[in-house]
């Protein structure tokens, strides 16, 4: 049994403390992320065309490359009191549990019914939504994180939601499917006969079990096809880890507050939502040149963008109907394979961490989800939380590291982020605990297939 | 939107607020819950025959009547610090939602990864269950939350857990019975090949899908079987009111620090685990002439031991091997529907809830599933948690109170306990939200069926 130490078990910050705006990284940026391309003239998206798909004051946010700070409107930081602050729990019983000299500590941020970070920008693109008068927003979701978090936040500003939820997850994952609609949205298997892409698709593939790029082609043409709706995303863009900065800004403030100094801060990335938002205020410093920290985003290695991808102008979506970003890809062609941390499983990266990740600022490693569900069992035996797989990636390095620091004797001060919980990941940890659970690396040749799909652009 | 008050939306005590000591109700009441009795001798149990079955400290708690406060060992209260104070919340969104002028105020005991109030109790089982060295635990579980604290509690103190699972549990809920797994339980459907009482039923009704009293009848067997075992139970028993009363003093040391004073408290009532708890020092202000409030026990309809059973000796397990307790029970013999509040599920009543019922300290009323379900997904929607249905029993309370509120125009102060997510029962939300959800009260001729089997104990 683990005896408490002088800073709190959990740090929780006072209300007076928490944010009041939130920081855009890119401000401080030397090298800012490549602009956002129209698909068919390959020319910087403008303002205008973005706002035929997304909220305008949403457009804004996205291009903004100057101001480092943006207040957060009093309607967000109100619902933000909901469930915000997250604790900053310091991992007493892992640190007993590995006999480590290492600090760790972790941002806990499953403590929300939608049971992940994604509510952070979920809340904030409903709420601009809202404000600009429209009756709804639509959008896909895989994993169902972003679906659910996206329901909860529609359901309190009374929108209506439109959920494309790729077919495979709707059949296997009917609680998550089953959570959305008790907030009130409607959620449809994608692909679907209510688009003409979900429909051309369905002619030419009978019997498909539909992927996230169908879905977001979906989701895009159903939000342009219907009188005040706008199309939203939960991560890859650079106005969700402007929202998703509060997980950071409020993890630094817990840290200054007690003088804890982080030596290593470690993310789980997959299209960068999480990673990206937990890491902005601490990037901020080193560009700064205020500080200096080892940053590591962990990726599966079943769909390994930065380890392994290019570093690339390529679509967003399989449909190929959204812009072009620069970033870490591996073609919208490559299709990852069943690995159990869904919200992982997507081929490019944010442009913003892309460019982060590119100009050495952080790091990236890969891990395989067998090792990954190991140490999310023995993370929830000592810590008593459920990690979720996407989670459990982050977990897996800070252990890595944690018991680097036992060889050593080092006591270094390890952060990481934990997004979620894995109450509806079940039947990966079944997988696990019967002892079937496989793991997959894409071949060089697996690779090449993806990267052919990319886009031929100009830089 | 709602606008945030003055007093915090969510109060959580500091470290230093939190409880040192439970609180032992049983030691204010004039009238005692009346003792257990021996199922063969009908003589009240000694403690020397409960440690049969029973940790020797918990023995001693079960039989104590008259310290008023019993000090939380240190490693307990290291373990609540993992996850207590749980916050109490001010339902403004609700409130707003129902344009009431009552103030609705909710303790929340969801927010640790076995998702309910029953972790209060398991981890202070199992710790004196370690302190006694003993190897392990056996327990039944029916809708899975208590097997599921239990499991968590026993992974921390490295104890093993040995879970009786009902078996039609077991098969329809996968997922619960996967938690228990990854936090290191073994689960064994119950009845199974593994107890003399589960293959004499299994000869004498092949094909049963099991019932809470079969598995509470193996548990105990499995404990009394095995060197170094005990049976641990979720509910009911006196030292489980004890043990939950945190939820009580964490409640008025909130109230009391920012000058609430509530009108009404109101709680879901099953086995009385967290009714009990939840009351336990409110009540005790009543019995010392301090302070007065109406206090609400709500079942369900379809199950009502206080608002339509007896008064009487009962058995509590169908197998009746089990010690009689004295309290308001519909029969050992009753078989409760298949209503989706698998927690409210239970023939008895505690019998510290039914002497207090008895004595007219508290009130009770029963309510329909339908209508909990209506109201559980109004909540969610607009508080942003997706309670679990036991939990909503008291929320359709509370929001019928603060209606009449709204009639009267009185400004009434309701606290209710919300004791759990719902998580794991997304299949009962389906069947609402699939509109197929029935509601069963039983008839008379029902209820006479469970009282025939009602033992025949001279008080």
């Amino acid at each position: 049994m683990a005896a408490m130490k002088e800073i709190p078990y959990k740090i929780y910050l006072e209300e007076h403390e928490m944010p009041k705006a939130w920081y855009n990284v890119r401000a401080d940026m030397k090298n800012k992320p490549a602009p956002l391309l129209n698909p068919a003239t390959h020319q910087p998206m403008t303002a205008e065309e973005l706002g035929v798909v997304f909220c305008k004051e949403l457009v804004d946010q996205e291009l903004d490359n100057t101001n480092p700070y943006i207040a957060i409107p009093q309607e967000i930081l109100d619902f933000y009191k909901m469930y915000r602050p997250s604790p900053l729990v310091r991992a007493y019983c892992l640190e007993e549990k590995l006999q480590t000299p290492a600090k760790i500590y972790y941002k806990f941020e499953g403590n929300n019914t939608s049971g992940s970070h994604k509510l952070n920008s979920a809340i904030a693109q409903a709420y601009y939504a809202k404000k600009q008068g429209l009756k709804g927003v639509t959008t896909e979701t895989g994993a169902g994180q972003w679906g659910t978090a996206l329901s909860m936040a529609c359901a309190y500003l009374g929108l209506d939601c439109q959920v494309y939820m790729v077919k495979v997850s709707y059949e296997q994952k009917p609680f998550r499917r089953e959570v959305m609609r008790t907030y009130g949205a409607s959620v449809t298997p994608s692909p679907s006969e209510t688009t003409n892409v979900g429909r051309k698709i369905l002619i030419e593939h009978p019997g498909t079990s539909g992927s996230l790029g169908c879905a977001i082609s979906e989701a895009v043409e159903a939000a342009t096809s219907q009188e005040g709706y706008r199309y939203v995303l939960g991560s890859v863009l650079n106005q969700v880890l402007l929202h998703q900065s509060v997980i950071g800004l409020e993890t630094k403030a817990a840290m200054d507050k007690y003088g804890i100094k982080a030596d290593i801060i470690i993310g789980c990335a997959g299209g960068g939502s999480n990673v990206g938002g937990l890491i902005s205020p601490f990037v901020g410093e080193m560009l700064r040149g205020e500080a200096d920290y080892r940053i590591i985003a962990v990726e599966p290695a079943s769909c390994p963008s930065l380890t392994r991808g290019k570093f690339s102008y390529d679509y967003c979506d399989t449909g190929m109907v959204c812009p072009l970003a620069k970033m870490y890809t591996l073609g919208s062609g490559f299709i990852p394979s069943a690995n159990h941390a869904g919200g992982l499983r997507y081929h490019g990266m944010s442009p913003t961490v892309s460019q982060l990740y590119h100009d050495g600022l952080i790091e990236a490693t890969s891990v395989e989800q067998t090792e990954v569900f190991r140490v999310a069992q023995e993370f929830a035996r000592v810590e008593g939380i459920l990690p979720a797989p996407e989670s459990s990636h982050a977990i897996k390095v800070a252990v890595d590291e944690a018991l680097k620091c036992k060889e050593t004797g080092e006591e270094k001060t390890i952060v990481f982020g934990l997004t979620g919980t894995g109450y509806f990941d079940m039947y990966a940890y079944q997988k696990f605990n019967d002892g079937t659970m496989t793991d997959y690396i894409p071949t060089d040749e697996d690779l090449a297939k993806g990267f052919a799909s990319l886009p031929q652009v100009e830089d």
